[in-house]
Formats: C-alpha cells, structure tokens, sequence
C-alpha cells in the first residue's frame, strides 16, 4: 500500500526530505458531465491539462521525480536526501497508512528532518500559497430512544414523548443560524489571534466573490474576507448534517420514529483537542436533555474524533518555501490554512515530530474530485521549478 | 371502483341505510412472519379466523350479506332500506371514490337517512364500541434553501447560513417534547370538552397498559387514561416526521446540505379548520424565521390538509346502535374515537350530510395492516348479530 522509491544517491551533511502524495485518484465517468474522456490526458486551447487526477495529486507526485531527473540530466548535485513515500489508498481512506507510518517512524523514516506534501491547492487562481494549519474534525452521534417501534402520529400523535421532538431540541441547542456554537466552554481552549498572526491575512488572494461563487449564493455569514477566512481557518464550527431513522424520502409520511440519530461535526482548532471537545459536548447534551423532562432516552457518543494541525511558519522549512516562491514567482506566497482535514498531515507531525508544509501546485479551481478535473499547464511547470528550487534553498538554510 | 349491490326489496316509509365497506386488503407475505399462508383462511385452536383482509375489511363486509340472507331465508321482512357500496381501492388511496361520492350524491345515495361503516376497531380487547370522531391531518413541508450546491463542512462550516441549522431551530418552534403545540393562536379554536363528553371518558375499556403495550414502552406523556386518550382523540397534536435532503444514513458524511425539508403534521380537532391551521403555522414560520437573521431563504407549505369529524351520539343512528349492543352483548358500549383520520368519513358526512356511525366488528389487536391478521370468530358472529340488530333498532326509532 504505501510503495517506496528510495534516492540511490545519500546526499551527506544535508536535510533528509520527505515527499509523501497519492497515485490513486477519485472514481470519474464522461457521463458525471466531462467533456472529455476522463482517462485521457488532454490539453486544451487554454493550457489546461485535464483529466482525473491531474491535479490531484498526479501532478505534484510525478514532479518530484521530474526535479530528480533533471538533476540526473544536468549532472546537477541534488541538493538534499530524499525520501519518498507513495501511497495508492488515499481516496479510499489510507487504510492501513497510520499503522505504517507509526511502525516506520524509527526505520524508514528515522533521518527526515522535515516534510513537505503537496496534495492542496491554492487559495485563489493567481498565487501561490504555504499552507501551515488545519481544522481537526469530531462527528457526534446524538441518538434518542422512545417507543419500541415506529408508531403512528395519528394514534399516538399527542399521547408520548417523541424521540424526534426531543432530538429536534437538543439540536437546537447546538449551535445559532449565525455559526456561534453554543457548548459552554467551547472556546475556552481556541488560541487568541495574534497581531503576527493577524498580519498573514494582509492581502491574500481572496474576494468574497470567491466564496459567493464557491457557495453558489450569497449566504455568508461575515461580510468581510478576514472574517470569512478566519471562520474557515482557525475558529471551529459546529454543523448539522442530518437525521437517521427519521423519515426523508419525498412526500408525506406520518411516522412517529421509534429512534432517531442526529449527526453533527465540530471543526476544532488550536489548542482544542477532541477529548475535551467530546466531554464538553456530552455535558452540554445531557444538561439540555435533562431539562426536557422526557421520558426517552438518550446516548451521545463521537464516532470520530481528529486532531487540528498548525505548524510554525517561521521554521526553515517554511522559509525556504518562501524563498523559493519569491524566486521562481517573484511573489510572496499567501499563508494559507484549510478549513478540513488531511490525517496523513497529523500523521506525520505525530510520528515524525518534524515541522510538515503543505506546498500546493494547483489552483483552487482545478475540480479535485469534481468534472473536468484539470491543472494549469503554468502551475505544473512552475510547480517543478518551485520544488526544486525549495530543496537548494532548504539546503542552503543548513 | 364502486361496485354497486342493490337489495332489490323496497322498504317502504322506514330509513334507507348506506353501509360502505372495502373488500380490497392489504398486501401480505408469508416471509413478512405469518404463521399461516395469509391467502387461506385458517382457523385456530382458539377460535381465531387467521388470514389476510379477515378483519380488514372483509368480516365486515360479508357480514351485511349474511344479515340479508339470514332475513331471506327465514322469511323476515327486511326492517330497513339498504344502500350498500363496496370498495375495491381503500388500501390505495381510495382514488376517485370521492368524486364520485359527490358525484352521486344526488342521484344514486340521495334518499339515504344515514351512514354506517364498518371498518374500524374496538378501543380494546372486551367491549363494544361505537365510534363518533376522527382527527383531521394537516401535513406541512418546511424549506429552507441556502447555498446553490452541497457543500463540504470542513471547508465551508462557520462561514455560511447552514439551511440544516435555521430548519432545525424552526422545528423547535413547533412543539415541546411535551407535546404543547408552540404555534400561536392554534388553541383557539379547539372546542372545550363539555360535561357531557366528559361522562363518555368513564369505564372504557382501556388502561395505561394498553398504551404501554401499543407502544413498546413506558413513554406517555400522561399517567392517566383519560388524559391519554383525550390527547389521543380530541386535543391537537403535532408530530415532526423527519428532514428531506439531510444526510440520513448510517455512518459519518460531513455534508452542509444546500437545501432541506422539515416534514410535520398536525392532526386537528373540532372546531379547527385546515385553512386556518395553515395560516397560523404560516405566520408563526414566517415570524420565527425573521428572527433567525438568516440570508437563507424559507418556503412553508400544507401539502394536505384534511378535515377532523365528530358525530352527534344523541342522534337516533347511535341511539340504535347502543340499544343493539345491549340486546347483543348485554352491557353498554365505549363511546370512542379515533387519532387518526378515516377520509371516507368525512366524504359521506359532506357529500350526504346525513349522521355518520362507525360502527366496528373486530378488536384492537386484530393486527389489520400487520401479520397474523385475524378476527375471533366471536366478534364475527356477535358482530353479525349487531348488525342485524342495529337494523332493527333504527326501524323500531322511525
Ligand atoms: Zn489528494
Ligand atoms: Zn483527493
Ligand atoms: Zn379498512
Ligand atoms: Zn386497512
């Protein structure tokens, strides 16, 4: 599952890299709405490289063996050790990935001195970007139980505690229409925002346009960029998803559901972590659910919970991707968070212990995932230029 | 739709009777748990007529045939004249029968005096009943639609109006887990229960355990019988059915869906009027939602609305019907309704405006609609008895 193409040249003094990114890619069919043949590279009259995959992440991955192989046809010294990491499972979750990564961390991969991934995009279409945090992701089952089955609302409409009513409140009690989530304490732990932080949303390639488009509306709950980003990146959020074991079909049922699940998520970050997260939630819920006086009852449990990811953009590793931007797009890069999770990420920062970039090539309109999947023929060629000139620029910081 | 059988003797100056009753059933499987094969009518050791339909709706309807040639073959003079209307679509929907209730109204029932249908049930297991109300049911869809697609929680959760969210505390302006109905105004026009309706609350045959059984648990709002079965039969209710567009299945989806349904009813009682029921709930959505601030957009609709019934149990069509019982099973009836909503009713009731008189045979666990379908062969014969009684009964009023 996680093939290696080891560097046969060991390069003496320097850093040790380490270039993890995914061959396999998202299922796609012409009838999904390509205009072409999803499994055939095809280059359009705009430059663009479209098919499933080129962006994600088939672009980025076959451009660190370009970097070598240049070197190998200039003769050039390569300016770092390598160590690469290719894994094939990525889309269907990186089973098993985890457990490798964790039993390899004193083998294979005891020497890397940093990490570098490029499987994101950029925040805009124009510029390039470091990206150094992450949200982390609890999912909540929230189930209520009342009567042993499904009941009637016209026979018993009236006469019980229904478990949907008491699952429709405590929901409510999650979180207001303006995005404030409402467990006591949740903010507690969430790092104030600091002015050097502050200053890395200074002019990044960002519009509200950008999210009325990615939205399809206007429904934003700030009216300004920074506020924008700031809920996406490093603020947590609270959704609800859905309901199971209600009904949801089209038309008209009248069902009383004997058990209903309420599913929700809480995006976290620093310095949030998810046991807390699950403890304050399960208070908050039982609190709530005492105060209905309902005769149901009712179980709260987090069927996932993954940690947030922040890593230091003054470190050399970041620096040297700086300089890199600066010399190949003679620009500074924005710095840039996610809003979701990449667990290989956290992964890596846990079993390694070592500062992790995430250096994207793509453009944040290239369709992972979607039709017509496509990365720029510009991005993919400057992309080769910055990886190659962030390894001599890493390697002269050592 | 509506076969016709004309009793071809003409009582003259007595009462002529509509006696409507469906000869359609339900589906039924062996493999959904029968016992026996439901197509075969089998009789077991405790005098059980096991089979599909037996009680649903096809005892009933055999009944008044058996109560005609009994009257044939002994030579009696029929005591009434009878209007008989068998359906074939009651399981389906009843298509078209209320058109041409209307229809005929005029024409083919215009000489009717009044209604008796069989085809409900005893409230429990001992005792006769004779059923005066139903419930009406106004069924509501509420939309809210934010952004123009599904979008992912990870990426867009804090930055958008979630539609899920502004349902969901709409939901939770609708009814308390309680079972209080929150929407302002809706109380109004419910009638008070009178001294005289109370009186029919006393020594039904019905106990908590019933309800407790009925529902596989010990969740009633209420601990006395009169309180439940008040809130079952004449208090309005309203019961939140589920989420249409939410995610709904087992497992985690970090989905932030782009558009969701609410689904409710309200099961409606004397003197409440559909119309007026819609505009309340109309009103009260609409105030909620201003409130929430919200840049998603609602849409409340009544998908069906359909009106309650009650019968006058001093009207001579019950008056015959408790003295039929007596003769029959030697002991007063229940006076009961129902939860639920039977629409035929209501259709014979406009159409005629003639007294409607439900009239059941079978019990309250006879399992209509369920497996293991059955009638005693007790309340098939007795009830044959009662029907024919009846019959004379209304002729001895005239
Ligand atoms: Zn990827
Ligand atoms: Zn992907
Ligand atoms: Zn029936
Ligand atoms: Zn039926």
């Amino acid at each position: 599952m996680v093939p290696q193409i080891r560097w046969s040249h060991s390069h003496s003094g320097g850093y040790v890299f380490h270039n993890p990114g995914h061959y396999d890619v998202q299922p796609a069919y012409k009838s999904d709405g390509w205009n072409t043949d999803p499994w055939t590279l095809v280059e359009d009259a705009q430059g663009r490289l479209l098919g499933r995959g080129s962006t994600d992440d088939k672009a980025p991955v076959i451009s660190w063996l370009f970097v070598i192989e240049a070197h190998q046809k200039l003769g050039l010294d390569f300016p770092v050790n390598l160590k690469m990491c290719f894994e094939g499972m990525e889309e269907s979750g990186s089973e098993g990935l985890d457990d490798i990564i964790h039993q390899e961390a004193k083998a294979y991969f005891k020497d890397v001195d940093c990490v570098c991934i490029s499987d994101n995009y950029w925040l805009g279409t124009n510029k390039p970007c470091l990206t150094y945090g992450l949200r982390g992701v609890s999912y909540f089952h929230l189930k209520v139980t009342g009567p042993g089955k499904d009941l009637h609302s016209g026979v018993f409409g009236g006469t019980v505690h229904e478990p949907m009513t008491d699952l429709i409140h405590l929901m409510g009690k999650l979180v207001t229409p303006d995005g404030k989530i409402l467990v006591p304490g949740i903010m507690d732990d969430v790092a104030p925002v600091t002015e050097a932080e502050n200053s890395l949303y200074q002019g990044l390639d960002f519009t509200l346009n950008d999210i009325y488009g990615a939205t399809e509306s206007k429904t934003t709950i700030f009216d300004t960029e920074r506020e924008v980003l700031m809920a996406r990146w490093r603020f947590p959020s609270l959704s609800l998803h859905g309901v199971e074991g209600a009904f949801y079909n089209p038309g008209d049922k009248t069902v009383i559901p004997a058990k209903v699940i309420g599913k929700f998520s809480i995006r976290s970050v620093p310095n949030q972590e998810p046991e807390k997260i699950t403890q304050l939630v399960k208070d908050h819920i039982n609190a709530e659910f005492a105060k209905l006086n309902s005769k149901n009852t009712i179980d709260i449990a987090c069927s996932h919970g993954g940690k947030c990811w922040v890593a230091d953009v003054n470190h050399w590793n970041f620096v040297a991707a700086a300089n890199a931007v600066q010399r190949v797009f003679n620009a500074k890069p924005d710095y840039t968070r996610e809003g979701g999770s990449i667990p290989v990420t956290l992964t890596f920062q846990d079993a390694l212990q070592k500062n992790v970039l995430l250096l994207p090539m793509g453009r944040s309109d290239d369709g992972a995932h979607s039709t017509n999947e496509k990365i720029d023929k510009f991005n993919f060629i400057e992309g080769i230029k910055l990886l190659s000139t962030y390894l001599h620029e890493v390697s002269a910081q050592s």
